[in-house]
């Protein structure tokens, strides 16, 4: 067994730098850890190369590359005895879907992870993130969505044409106001539709508030001003699934 | 205006020490940041004191002290520019309402707080964490309950006999359970309930599974093992809620 023992080595350089998003997006590869993480890219066909603590084991059939703990913990965003860390490929949809989340300039990656999570439940087909949304392989991010991830295709494009463009594909643009929307219980659905989920704190941008369809509240105690973004769009996403139980 | 410049100051050094749940539990004041958060304990009554950067000023009609950049750094959890800090007091209710959400080990600051948003905008009466659960008065926390920590009655039991004297006082023990349960949407709620969220790893606990009077699960795909803690809670307490607008 070959074991790489040096921080200085030209490829754990270079992996160590996926850390920031400048470099995941020149390579198109990305770091995750956890096991869980780990088995999900793999089924998925995502995982290129795993690192691996001299001694220990696991078994995926991709390249491995042993190293000692010093290497690990450089490469790790955890505090804990990581064993294991995988590099995953970015996978970039060549089309999206029916069913799209839309989510313009979302910038907390515990709450994107967290909505990946629900959008895979929910039976999302594409999420859609605008230009300023948190980074999708940023690792609070992957570790939020619990692997889904990998599950769920995301692309990333600019908002404001790309509703155009869904518009002249008779696509329905829904958002929510709380003003003069809609009870989410009552929206009826049709085959094509992209929901739009705001910022934490702005909501949807003015330029595109102005290209809903159809606006939407969910119904609540006048002492809150508003639910977590999180929350929001998994609530408006859970009523949306009901056409698929009926 | 005397400003306080000394980090060896008695206050300031009693103050730093609510940092730590031990003290905070002590002295039954909590330390809270950002001027909607202030602007909440202040409305409900719970605002003690405030400690302003010198040549700032803030309109509330409590005891002001003034102090350096340093000494707000020194007891500020953000990295922010921070020009307030305020002292709450803990506020614990006498006793609990009709419609009970009981936390059972929950373990992330951040889902409490959007939890306890979501309580105050689906109309749960009391909180009742177990005494596993993370503190209630922890920064993460506060922060991610938008200020509606203070507008959300919560207590602190032990669940496992406090279970029983719900029961003895006919509230209806309901929690999640994916094989046994029925649909969340299906269920009607009696006058009195406690609706039972577990812990984000492994549920609710045995003990408490069985004092269950109905199980209920939220329908998803079944690729997904399950949702974040704070949206489950969110998506049930939504459905509960609908009780008030039939």
């Amino acid at each position: 067994m070959e074991v790489i023992t040096s921080l200085d080595n030209k490829l754990i350089k270079r992996l160590a730098k996926l850390k920031e998003k400048k470099y995941r997006d020149l390579e198109d590869i990305f770091l995750i850890e956890t096991e869980h993480l780990i088995e999900e890219a793999y089924k998925r066909g995502l995982l290129e190369m795993l690192l691996i603590l001299e001694n220990e084991e696991i078994d995926f059939d991709v390249k491995k590359i042993y190293v000692t703990k010093n290497i690990l913990n450089k490469l790790s965003f955890l505090n804990s005895n990581v064993k294991y860390i995988g590099v995953a490929h970015k996978f970039i949809p060549k089309d999206y879907g029916k069913r799209l989340l839309l989510l313009d300039n979302l910038q907390d990656p515990g709450n994107l992870g967290t909505i990946i999570r629900s959008a895979a439940a929910f039976n999302i087909d594409t999420i859609v993130l605008g230009d300023n949304c948190v980074d999708l392989y940023n690792d609070k991010v992957i570790r939020a969505s619990e692997g889904m991830i990998f599950h769920v295709d995301c692309l990333r494009k600019n908002l404001e044409s790309f509703i155009d463009e869904l518009k002249t594909n008779n696509y329905l643009i829904i958002g929510t106001n709380v003003v003069n929307g809609i009870n989410v219980s009552e929206l009826s659905y049709p085959e094509k539709f992209a929901i739009i989920i705001g910022n934490e704190g702005q909501g949807i941008s003015a330029n595109i508030l102005n290209k809903l369809d159809k606006s939407i509240y969910i119904p609540m105690n006048k002492k809150v001003e508003s639910l977590n973004a999180s929350v929001a769009a998994s609530i408006i996403m859970y009523e949306m699934s009901k056409i698929d139980y009926e």
